[in-house]
């Protein structure tokens, strides 16, 4: 299995960073191929623009997701967009490590999902979901957080958090065609003992070691809705 | 009213840039002040690091949200994050104006929350929801997307729009205390008319006239969870 790592925290000696190297370690000594792309090391430029592109097919006016296409055929995609596309297409496995900021992903990360997932290749008109470019290919997500467990749920205060997820595991990763596995989450770490933090580890790699055995999370299928979109009368 | 107006997408001529247009024109003829912050035209750098703070209250080891407490106290806060902080606490309504991206906000106007809405000033400790640092002032989301209305719903392929905005409206604005008015929200806007696009910027003039009778949205209060944010029973 080819497995590619997305890792978004500033801090190499942070727990969160300890996940990232717990999932290299594990992951290669099982015999994976494993590539990281830590985007804070990188200092990965999150921001999608103009620059982006090395030719237009609209000079005038900027369409992002034209320019995305039409920059990936002619091969004039910013180099480090294209070096992640390549590893993306390579990879089995696409995991996303990084901290909760804001119920979401760190801006560094979200600017990996808006610069490197393009139209055409990711998805594109009714290739989403269950038909999405990324099809045969698993995503994991593995964050942490500082809020307690008890935070989340359907009564408790912040709600739940697979549907705090909703924009990342459904509308980005299932979006484009990967099997969702059910995300590893490690709360409240900057608070835990060392023991505790310890025990989250061993955690993730019982939860890595069993990935084939996890059911993937269920999300929209094309099946279901018509060629506008709308839900199929059953 | 002074309003600040934070605006982030990388085309001038876009129509979600005539709706930022729109807003600044319809508030200054009404009188009121209005501010914006034009990420892309500023070159907003997105990403937390141990760059936006001038002096460490740990050297070795970074902690953001110390940091930014830290360096809020000392005034050694990164100048483009100490210009963004008094902005918004001069503001009296914060209005973010976006292309939705995957769902959720680009990676710019994400970075401008994660690195502006510090610890401390927005929300600490039990200081969040009807708490939080932003009491008093109100937030609007405006936002334009490609997809359709019909995409969007409790049986819709993509699910409820607010739902998977829950963690921009909840998760941040609600979070820091804004009283978090109904977004307003511009449905396929590449792909209809010249006509159709007249008419929501008309719409948006009327959302903008009417925010005083706009009912507010619901979120959690602290009056109803207890000193570890269980839910108190009733």
């Amino acid at each position: 299995m080819k497995v590619l790592i997305v890792h978004a925290h500033h801090e190499p000696r942070s727990f969160n960073s300890a996940l990232k190297d717990c999932a290299v370690e594990q992951l290669s000594a099982a015999g994976h191929e494993v590539q990281v792309s830590d985007l804070h090391a990188m200092e990965w430029n999150p921001v999608a623009s103009a620059a982006d592109f090395g030719c237009r097919a609209n000079p005038d006016y900027l369409v992002y997701a034209l320019e995305q296409r039409h920059n990936y055929e002619a091969g004039t995609l910013a180099p480090d967009i294209a070096a992640e596309i390549a590893k993306v297409q390579w990879c089995d496995l696409l995991i996303l490590n990084f901290p909760l900021y804001w119920f979401s992903m760190p801006a560094v990360l979200k600017g990996w999902i808006d610069r490197v997932m393009i139209s055409g290749v990711f998805y594109g008109g009714k290739r989403i979901y269950d038909r999405g470019g990324m099809r045969g290919k698993r995503a994991l997500v593995t964050l942490t957080l500082g809020g307690r467990e008890h935070m989340f749920g359907p009564e408790a205060i912040h709600g739940e958090i697979h549907t705090l997820l909703r924009p990342l595991l459904q509308g980005s990763l299932a979006y484009c065609g990967f099997e969702v596995l059910p995300p590893f989450i490690g709360y409240h770490v900057p608070y835990v003992s060392a023991e505790a933090r310890g025990q989250i580890l061993a955690d993730y790699g019982q939860h890595l070691q069993g990935l084939d055995d996890l059911q993937p999370l269920v999300f929209p299928s094309m099946n279901d809705f018509d060629d506008k979109l709308m839900p199929l009368q059953r």
